[in-house]
């Protein structure tokens, strides 16, 4: 038998260190609910070569021992599966349906406003060999250069207000998406705010107490593992 | 010691004993879910001094021997709780709060676009003594006539379908909302539909086929219970 290899958890790098990706957020959080440790793999956007291996070219990857598993749901489906003993993420099979369509609605609804008000300060803390890459294919799927991006971010400000309503009602009557304790559907939105947070001194939650105040919860938690990323977002 | 009232459901009333209210639909697939029966006990919308005595205007309200529930989402965890040998509603703590948060999606996403492309369709399923009080609240709402209404509803299509993202990404992966088995976040979801197909020729899942397979699984559940009810939208 060889030696198990190590847990490595493929991130994406930005400039001074910085981790914005939300997908990845969603996968540091989940690990520390389960109380796992995992040594730190970065790679900048055109360093995805190093993922390769896992059948796409995206972070984030896990890597526990013998097992490769791409694609944030799918890691955190695996963590479940193979760490029951540790704390669960889903709290059970309509738990675990019901966390994915949060998921979801994070991708559908609340990401794409939030890309378009933090795109072109995403671009300040791009690595800078990285620069070319994101301008060439963000620009491309916004159909404008990020200055004008930039300029035009102010119409999404209301978008973003609209796509909340479900989570601000919700944040209204529970500490947590998932109820009284935080769970995957949390780590699945809060990789959205720390995405804005640790690339935009945007305060995208300065008119939301509710989600601000959850936010702050979200980022004490495990010993303060989200607060203590490199942050610009320092407002709300 | 009192004899024990029935169990009564206070249900939205239409022209032509038609049932559309989205909430009503909620409870009477919960019910219906735990093995529940309930006195039938229709209202029109110019009727709600029936459910004064709920402290409130509005239905569904649920009477259940000296328990008296308004408002769904309260009425569905009353079930729960009362009925906790009954098949779950929603299978555990998180189950229940992200149940919560797919209704709130309804209420808040869902809601809002069919209700601007069926408004007028729904005015002509309207009690006849209820048309005045219909119209009168809804163009208030809306901010224009009925017929204004029905003229820009094509508009809201696109909106309808960029709202559904998360629930046809949900339906692509698995046969319920709440996975394996439907559950409160599947009737939830559905009491939109049934709205739109009890009041409305327009056939609001034309291009969602994921969708409409799920709504047909739905429209079967209970011998057939949502099935049953006289319904326009016979297209999709």
């Amino acid at each position: 038998m060889a030696e198990p290899m190590a847990r490595k958890l493929y991130d994406l790098l930005g400039a001074d260190n910085r981790r914005y990706s939300p997908f990845c957020w969603r996968i540091r959080m989940a690990l520390a609910h389960k109380g796992l440790d995992a040594e730190d793999e970065p790679c900048g956007f055109t360093e995805m070569e190093k993922v390769a291996f896992s059948g796409g070219r995206t972070v984030p990857v896990l890597v526990d021992g013998d097992e490769q598993v791409r694609d944030s749901w799918a890691i955190a489906e695996y963590l479940e599966e193979a760490y029951p003993e540790a704390p669960s993420l889903f709290g059970g099979a309509e738990g675990m349906a019901l966390a994915r369509f949060v998921a979801h609605w994070c991708d559908t609804a609340l990401h794409p406003p939030i890309f378009r008000l933090i795109v072109a300060d995403i671009f300040d803390v791009v690595r800078p060999e990285d620069q070319g890459y994101f301008r060439e294919t963000r620009e491309k799927r916004i159909g404008m250069t990020l200055e004008e991006a930039r300029g035009e971010r102010d119409r999404w400000a209301p978008r973003l207000a609209a796509a909340l309503a479900p989570l601000r009602a919700q944040l209204g009557e529970r500490d947590f998406v998932a109820g009284a304790a935080p769970a995957y559907a949390d780590y699945a939105v809060f990789g959205a705010f720390q995405w804005a947070r640790c690339s935009s001194p945007r305060p995208v939650l300065a008119d939301e107490p509710a989600i601000a105040a959850w936010r702050g919860r979200m980022l004490g938690l495990f010993d303060g593992l989200a607060a203590g990323a490199p942050a610009l977002d320092e407002a709300a």
